[in-house]
């Protein structure tokens, strides 16, 4: 059944039938507005677009895989400012003959994403558009603690992430080459896994800065270094490229790092702590926060790759 | 210029600077996420999508105007739950022959509209896309009332009504013939003026249920009276038709009555309230809820006009 013969009411119905509910919701889908406690008094907000052709392919990935990943671009965005993600809004742009099973399938990947994160979809709006469009927002709760922004990194800093790096990036390469595995790339293109309670973990470690790595690592960083007024060197040897990943370039030709620093998509965090910080086991450390301005990769510009060119 | 040479961060910065900041704003634009304040612990949530020929024309819109639509429809709806706006997130899908200056011009318009009611944009996204769409995410204070739902309504209650109506869709029905006037209907299609303090002036009161009128009068309030499980009883008698509204009516052959019962895009509120609450000049009674199901209108089902059957 198409989406325009089941109509808006019938097909917002079918998606809403769907949707649990998390104890963050006073209020859910079906009024003028939604209802989400906010208990600190301040609310965490942040909105992403996924746009069809642009950020995924229906023969790439399913409807619960774009679900997946529209609901985890947002969420990262919370848990990258330490919060802890509570509600999603989605506005769903839908071409009229679209599947009502894609729309039920996408609902299905948006609200099981959320729910890893004890998140629900709250509300939303439907339209019909020639182009599939999928705009979320994602609400969070700071629990008391200031929001960990981009502008605070200090020079004697160590830079740490939490979260698998390049491996999207290397999927959507494969991908685009025609192939389907390696399975780990593929799979991790397809359905980020996001270190969600690194976000918060971090605040209370007294991370100095965080964000969300969906630019590509050293972009994101470059953003962190320009908003804190410093400079950023990576040590290379940190990184761990997997023996897929490894495989997988050496087959095509790329050298790794181009997706490991240039590659967006995976929503790992970065984030910097003083250098007398303990980090656990979720932050690994990747490099250090020095005078200056700009990014490093072992004390040296960085000029590795097409990826790094292309994401600039 | 067009939008494809400022390029993304250009266009965000450029779009950034014209946006002003309101004291609910404790981070603004240009981290991972905003943060809000929400004095209560709780935020009202809602979005609502505009996609180019569907719910706006160019040709018909100035980009300022789209803002202000945009704008309005969601601040409407969190009006409707008796809360006051706060900020909005804006997802901007553009086509990159876009030129700049009708993105900074939209951003003026949903700023200024925002701005009405001291609320701000406070984040976004933009990506290019062959469908110019905008998504809109409004957040708001509940100021410690309960929101004002669609279950609530009573048989005795009084039904109101605050804001024009029928105003926009007289709007949309000349512009669609070609025409470019009466300039009052033309205006009220393009920039809505929607009763944002009627709504928590409502809660205040102790209206039983609220609703934004987007769809048409009938077929909003026939979602309260199904939402509430009584029936709604409309006066034709109660509804002004101003004089521009009731030649533009005549000259193309329309029932007025089309229009306001079945119109959306006003924004006008509508609200039950218990018979004895003294109602002050911004509402104005138009029915009374009674024993039973759906939407009559003088005690008769009403039949009236293609317009009330379209948007049904």
């Amino acid at each position: 059944m198409s989406v325009a013969s089941a109509g808006e009411f019938g097909l917002i119905a079918r998606v809403t039938a769907r949707l649990g509910s998390g104890a963050t919701v006073l209020l859910g889908p079906g009024d003028d507005a939604a209802v989400v406690s906010a208990p600190d008094a301040r609310v965490a907000a942040s909105t992403d677009v996924l746009v069809e052709g642009r950020h995924f392919r229906r023969d790439w990935s399913s409807a619960t895989d774009v679900g997946h990943r529209a609901a985890a671009a947002n969420l990262a965005d919370i848990a990258a400012m330490g919060a802890v993600p509570t509600a999603l809004l989605v506005a769903l742009c839908i071409p009229t003959d679209l599947e009502v099973r894609w729309a039920e399938e996408l609902a299905d990947g948006l609200g099981a994403e959320a729910a890893l994160v004890g998140a629900s979809v709250v509300g939303g709006d439907m339209s019909s558009s020639p182009t599939l469009t999928i705009a979320v927002t994602a609400l969070g709760d700071l629990g008391g603690r200031a929001p960990v922004v981009r502008s605070g990194a200090r020079p004697g800093d160590v830079v740490a992430l939490a979260g698998r790096i390049g491996y999207a990036a290397a999927g959507y390469t494969v991908l685009s080459r025609g192939f389907r595995t390696p399975k780990l790339l593929v799979e991790a293109y397809r359905r980020p896994e996001v270190p969600y309670r690194a976000g918060p973990q971090a605040a209370r470690l007294g991370a100095t800065s965080m964000i969300d790595v969906s630019d590509g690592l050293l972009a994101d960083l470059g953003h962190v270094a320009s908003a804190s007024e410093v400079g950023i060197d990576l040590r290379s040897g940190a990184f761990e490229i997997p023996a897929q990943m490894r495989d997988a370039a050496h087959a095509l030709g790329i050298d790794p790092y181009a997706w490991v620093l240039g590659g967006g998509d995976d929503h790992a965090l970065a984030a910097t702590f003083p250098a007398q910080v303990a980090l656990p086991d979720d932050w690994r450390v990747i490099g250090r926060v020095v005078d200056g301005t700009g990014l490093t990769v072992d004390g040296k510009p960085y000029k590795g790759s097409a990826g790094w060119d292309h994401f600039r």
